[in-house]
Formats: C-alpha cells, structure tokens, sequence
C-alpha cells in the first residue's frame, strides 16, 4: 500500500462521518479528547513498575490515542510522515549525537 | 513502500539509538512523555477558540505526540495499523451507528 | 484565620482581576490551564527516580496546580475544605479499611 | 481554626495510613496520579460549552485533584499558603497590571 498511514487516516474519518460526529470535532475537543486517552495510558502504569503494567491495556489505550492523533492530523490534513520526519530533523539539531549521548537533559539545558 | 508505519517506526528508533537515549525510555517514562506532549499540545488551544490555535504549532507539538506514541508502539512491538483497526472495531460495536449518529454521549450511558 | 482557603482564593481572584483575565477564565479553559500545570508537574519526574525530582521545581509546579484548582473552585463558588472531606468520607465506603490495606487496586477491581 | 489547609492534609494523610498506602505514594506516581485526576475533569468538558458541565461531577473531580495535590505538598512537607502566596508574587513580575491587563499572552511573548 503506497499510502498506510493516510489509508488508517480515511477508516477513521469514515468511522467519524458515519456517526455525525464531525459536529463535535473541532480541533480543541480533539486536543481535549487525546489528552484524555493519554492520561487513560498513563494510568495503566500508576503505581507499579514499568514492567507490570498490563500490555493488552496498554495497547487499547495507546490505539486511542493514536485515533485521535491522526484524526486532528486528518482536521489538518497533515501527512504524519512528513510532520514526523520533520520533527526528528529539528531535533537531531537540537540534540546533536555528540552532545546528547547518554544525556536525557532537557536540550535548552545542555 | 509497504510498511509505511514500520519504516517511521525503524527511523524514530534510530534516532534514540544512535543518542543512547534507550537506557531512559522505559514504557512508564515514554508514557509520560506522551502525556506531557499531549499538554503541550492542548496549550496550544489555551484561552482561544479552535480556529484561532497556530497550525504551525499544532503541527510541531502533533509531531511530538506520535513521536512518543510510535516510540511505546515500538517498544512492545506492536503493529500500529493493526491495533488502531482492532480498537475501530470494538468501538464499532459499542457504538453502533443507529444509536450512535449525532450524539456526544460516552457509550456506556448510551 | 477562620478561613485560610477562602483567603487565598480571594487573593487569587483580586490578582485575575486586576488584569481583567476574567474573560478568558471560562471553566473548561481552567481545566485546560489545571491539565496543562499538573503535566508541568509531571516533567519534573521525567527520566528520573522519583527522589531525584528537584523540589525547588516541584514547589513552583505544583503551586501553580493549586492556583488552576483554587481558580475553578471560585467559579463554581465551591467550598474546598467540604469537598474534599465529602470526596474522602465517599472514598471511605468505596476503600474500606479491611479490604484496601496494602492494596493498590482501583475500587471496581476490589 | 488556625490552620485550615495542614488540618485537610493531616486527614489526607490518616486516610493513607490507615490504609497502609504509603508504601505506593512516592511522589512521582502522585503526580501521575494528579495529572490522571486533571484529565478525568477536563473529561466532564468534553465535547461540551464550559456552562454545559455538569456541576456534580466537577465537583466530584476537582476534589480528587485536590487530594492528590494535597498529599504531594504534603510529601515535602509543604506549606501550600505559602507556596501559593510566593508563586503569585512572581507571576505580578512576571505580569505587571499594565501590561498584562486583558491580553491572555504567555509572559515570554508579552
């Protein structure tokens, strides 16, 4: 498939249309609605240690939040890969493999 | 390209490899990072309403949120495609479009 | 002082509107702003023990956590001590004492 | 009585110990518990005009922010007042009536 990620984009728009729920998706409530599913994920982890958190949960929680993810994206009509790619190009100049190496230090810190 | 998402995958990985950033990026800490991105996100909406967000920074922040998301997806090797489908799916069925078509209501008070 | 929360709500609400923020302090935008400082806290545990967080920096994160929760309680004209104490005697019924002892699981897995 | 806010974290901190929770209250998985809490009230906004919440359920959540806020002031033992009262003093330099009056802009782009 040429184009996955915009294929993922249009199934969830579809789900969307199907349900008249585009009337309430205005980029702020979708915003809202991602922070939500990432505090959903968060609380998976809470209070144990990494490792015993429970995968299949983490895998619907993280499905959730990659669904409202492409579908402020999709509001946008951002292509993912390109945002994405041009993120890690931004970064790997903020943090440069010599001065970032085994240093999780925030980069306005370094 | 076939696995367009695996490939986006392969390159944010790299990226922490090459910083050896691995040794920080333990599924509860990715998590959090996905939370504090998803905020920052939201900031971006802060006092205003949906329309008037910069999409220019809506763009960097979305970035960020798949960045870390991609990373967890990563980490427990899941199939980003697959899960999304998976959870369109079972939201299918909690949501079924006869009851579902134009109402805002969390399914379980449906 | 008989009224040592009330006071400070009084102090943050003259602070509001000495700038006439009070236009933009709509409640769900609280809860934006609440959501935004509690991931602000959040980042200052990131990649880290939690003994390792800097408590200069969870001082100032936090007190601006308590500014977005006092803020949204003045709206709501809500009595901080009340509510709390109705949260807790609720908390109470739903965590018995013999059955949560040493138990970190949430109340509908008890 | 004198102390309205340390008598509120002194219940708080009864309610734990009697329930031998302590053991998982570090601070960090507080403040994931706190930034949980802040999502689960943004959630009453959702989808929603700020006025269209629902009054119970703020309450019911706002409360729950409250409790984790109080119990991470009181793992540093904190005097939230205080705390409080010192971060406003900055944010009056930070936003000076004369500038800030009416214009919501973050103090870095004022």
């Amino acid at each position: 498939m040429a184009n996955e990620i915009k294929e993922l984009m249009h199934e969830i728009d579809a789900f969307t249309q199907e349900r008249d729920w585009d009337q309430f998706h205005n980029p702020k409530d979708l915003a809202l609605a991602l922070s939500i599913e990432a505090a959903e994920l968060l609380e998976v982890y809470l209070w144990k240690q990494p490792e015993d958190a429970k995968k299949e949960k983490v895998k619907e929680e993280l499905a959730d939040v990659f669904n409202y993810a492409l579908l402020i994206a999709s509001k946008y009509d951002f292509d993912v890969a390109e945002i994405v790619r041009a993120k890690l190009a931004r970064n790997a100049e903020k943090y440069p493999v010599e001065k970032a190496k085994g240093v999780a230090t925030k980069y306005n810190e370094l």
